[in-house]
């Protein structure tokens, strides 16, 4: 199976993304509403949890990982990589990649929430495959609670998003990489705030394209991924309320069974 | 010592005005900031993270608990009755109380979290101490992140306090219960939208004053929880960043050594 985990129903979004993209291979999903939001807590906490999380996914029979969460794969993906006998995928490295491929003008842009714009993992990474190219960053914390109340279509969410998005927007961006598994939920009102000609970069999206190419490269790990009597994808959270059930049937297009366990 | 707990900073306002009406007795503060928000778990996640933190507290020295989230009040107040040796306070009474006692004309509204809005907590009080009294509820989820990001004076939080505010302003309510506390920063955003005529009730001040009293009608409690070696005020968290140490600071006017603690 592929374990997947997130901080809460955002990473859902790459769940479903890889779910469409490899409909033959298993999932586990972790989400961990309970000790969400991850983007506001300090490096220390985020590895720790990240291993609870880990841990819980090797013991239901995961075989390759994916950290959904930009918050947590900014912080914790080295320490992971280390912790575990699996492979470590995480939903930063594939956007860094097709940003630096799309970009024309090398003005790219990353939104995304408190820890992942604090631990300047885009900049760094973007820069390190294209040395010449300018990368511009905004923390953008309101936008997961607005996400999570399902305020998609607000008012006060597009002023929140053209605040957030000016300082981008001046700097002419030509790209903007989504650095948040809760965004590409907000891609209908973040399009024509950023200017239409910007090319949007869904982490999600590309996250599942690495999936697949990884398992291309690795027919024996997708052997043995596929080598389950599971034959369901599951879906478990740390912690359940009606608008996690609401937003992960949102997200799916259809009921999604969530199991609550306490990590 | 008198410990206090919370999801995360805003019980902050409330140990500031303990610590303001009885200056000579120590406090032990604990904010849960690695596990906030409080105000949208179960039930269940609720009353296991308030016995962690009460635990926490005891172990201290504590010998009077302060339940200062309005969240964890609503939902693991009798829980933490019987698991604890030592007397429990709840944010909620006083409020409940002061409420019923200020309103004129018993339409009394209360703003809180999801959770808190949820337990229909206040309503069933308020109505317990005077049965004619209507009250009007609304959950106001986004209020919390907008405090902890500092947007207290900002054009979307107005907009937001309007929205959130509109249905209990048509109720024409004379007073309103600011049932999360982290609303009384926003009290001067607040007043002027549910009209100027509406008396707040602030929770952080009314629990403080209930915490006097009780200590007033149990001087034993008092001696004992004057008789510590402890001359300072503690301060502990769950997790740290900056934007915990400036929220401390704003709601105490001064700076405050918050030391990090796992639970």
């Amino acid at each position: 199976m592929i374990g997947i985990f997130d901080s809460g129903v955002g990473g859902m979004t790459v769940a479903r993304a890889i779910e469409q993209l490899c409909p033959d291979l298993p999932l586990v999903y972790f989400g961990d509403i309970a000790r969400t939001p991850y983007g506001s807590k300090s490096p220390e906490t985020l590895v720790r949890y990240a291993q609870n999380n880990v841990d819980f996914l090797l013991a239901q029979g995961a075989r390759l990982i994916v950290i959904a969460c930009n918050s947590a794969a900014s912080t914790a993906t080295d320490a992971l990589q280390q912790y575990c006998t699996v492979p470590v995928l995480d939903v930063i490295t594939p956007a860094v990649v097709k940003a630096a491929e799309v970009s024309k003008t090398g003005r790219i842009g990353v939104i995304g929430t408190r820890a992942t714009v604090r631990s300047r993992i885009y900049s760094e990474r973007i820069t390190a495959l294209r040395p010449e190219a300018r990368v511009f960053s905004a923390a953008c914390p309101l936008l997961v609670p607005l996400v999570e109340e399902g305020w998609l279509n607000r008012r006060e969410t597009k002023m929140i998003l053209r605040r957030y998005l000016h300082p981008l927007r001046r700097q002419q961006v030509d790209t903007l990489v989504l650095g948040c598994t809760h965004y590409p939920l907000l891609k209908q009102l973040i399009g024509p705030r950023i200017g239409s000609r910007v090319k949007l970069i869904d982490s999600s999206v590309v996250m599942a394209g690495q999936v697949r190419d990884f398992l291309v490269a690795h027919p024996d790990l997708r052997k043995r991924l596929q080598n389950t009597t599971v034959t369901e994808n599951r879906f478990y959270v740390s912690d359940c309320t009606d608008i996690v059930e609401e937003t992960a049937a949102r997200i799916f297009g259809r009921p999604i069974k969530l199991q609550t366990v306490e990590l």
